[in-house]
């Protein structure tokens, strides 16, 4: 039986290239595996698969009982199809905080690191077998790690990732910083999304102290093309929580190049969760944060009410 | 601050000599680390320490908040201390199945493999500073392979924790047979227990369709001195099922040698589930349970009621 390989719901590029490339490894050692999506890639990841000639992976929404998967990128049953705990999971490579309430049958593979991408850690657990990656497999490889780490410029990068983005960069005779601006560019391309679509892009829920909120990044090297729709964002916060259930959508517009975050200030709320958790002043309806850069790193660890 | 290194509650071999393994570790690497227990090792555990003139960690019964811990051989918050989840967990290295509950702040090193025992999993994370390993490391390593495996007969047994044994064995110039001997007597003297005490030796806590069972192992080469006090055991299960907030209390006692678990029937759930689970022949008050030998691999998964 074919062993599914999918990251979360909403896929990013390390959550489309890291099932790719684990797909890749899993065939190569002689286990039967395909590359599922949980979502439509965004489009950097849309960008990615374009660029290295890799198919789109087929995109489901569910997956049967006794299904064998490999969890990628993620471990929260909030971010997997709903019968996850119903499914064969086999494996999880991830390099997030352990959530809680995934549970397996019988004792599986689980690799957690704290390295700024998926697609690192299953670089290390392929050992030798690294060295037989195709061209395209290596270019996911390095735009998963480019785009996670914000071409190095994110809190979460380690010395592992750059020295690997490094060596496949050379490897595939690729310059990083063009690179990674086609990356960029591909990903501020927001054009085409409502104002609800861009809250949900890259979003992840988190409570403190009993309030729910939805915490949602865009990082762009375009601030300016989000930033002119702040009033019409803004107006659908409330309806996107409503839906959600959460209490309150936290926005942050990550500036890639001048490294630091606009958060959005549609209400009391937000501005006192602004001032509380990262010392900001507000007076107006947004606010810059400087430096802020990484949800997981940053924002996450910082929230307060 | 020192990182604290410990097991489950109750330890066991593994849950002793996995913390000393990678105190020594974190030590060599340059981490301040400490080994703890969360209880009065068991007896083989004991003769372990005595064997390899290993110091007995200090017992511990809880963690200050941030305290560093990486807990090994468990990723269970019910075999923990009660504020684990307000210490710094730095890391999790274990062999069982993912039970959720266990939060971190931010991302860690977690490793899980389906192997027969925590020390294999970190002879391979140590990769070249295995080599550097004292005998008496390398002896509480060898001595929890073999607990585990119950000398390879276990069904747990991987082909890795088998040749790192025998290379361990080869090193220090330990005859397996002969010092899997001593640590099963050592298990096996259990005549200065209570009936309490016998079914809280070993024993995990689960759940089948709304029926919570205590799941307790006796791992024995003389079931003998354990089932001839099988009306006292019987006597005692209400009372422990009573304090530990269980609907039954299972013992299988576990016959290394003759690979077969004895399982104790009290009454008509045991029964029921003797018959279900195992499709076992119930006529009396125990009944024998032919090549069962592991809780983790056989046991739990067969588990109806």
């Amino acid at each position: 039986m074919t062993t599914f390989v999918f990251g979360h719901k909403s896929p990013d590029t390390d959550s489309t290239g890291s099932p790719l490339i684990w797909e890749w490894f899993l065939n190569h050692t002689g286990t039967d595996a395909s590359a599922k999506l949980l979502g439509e890639p965004n489009t950097e990841a849309a960008f990615m698969l374009e660029r290295w000639n890799l198919a789109k992976p087929e995109i489901i929404d569910n997956v049967a009982d006794g299904q064998p998967c490999v969890i990628v990128d993620t471990n929260n049953p909030a971010e997997l199809p709903a019968n996850i705990n119903g499914a064969d999971v086999q494996g999880i490579i991830d390099h997030h905080k352990l959530v809680g309430g995934l549970e397996t049958a019988g004792p599986i593979e689980i690799t957690i690191r704290p390295l700024a991408c998926t697609a690192t850690i299953m670089h290390d657990l392929m050992g030798k077998h690294a060295g037989c990656m195709p061209e395209n497999i290596k270019g996911a490889m390095l735009s998963c790690i480019l785009s996670d780490t914000l071409e190095f410029r994110s809190p979460t990068t380690t010395d592992t990732d750059r020295a690997l983005a490094e060596k496949l960069a050379g490897e595939l005779g690729i310059n990083i910083a063009e690179y990674a601006s086609e990356l960029f560019a591909a990903k501020s391309d927001v054009s085409a999304f409502s104002a609800a679509e861009l809250l949900r892009m890259d979003s992840k829920e988190y409570e403190v102290e009993g309030v729910k909120f939805r915490v949602s990044v865009l990082e762009t090297t375009s601030p300016k093309m989000v930033l002119d729709r702040t009033a019409e964002i803004m107006e659908a916060m409330p309806a996107v929580a409503g839906e959600d259930k959460v209490n309150e959508v936290l926005l942050f517009v990550v500036d890639i190049l001048n490294e630091e975050a606009t958060m959005l200030i549609p209400n009391d709320l937000s501005k006192r969760v602004a001032e509380k958790s990262f010392g900001a002043n507000v007076t107006g309806n947004t606010v810059v944060l400087p430096g802020i850069m990484s949800r997981k790193k940053q924002i996450i660890p910082s929230l307060k009410v």
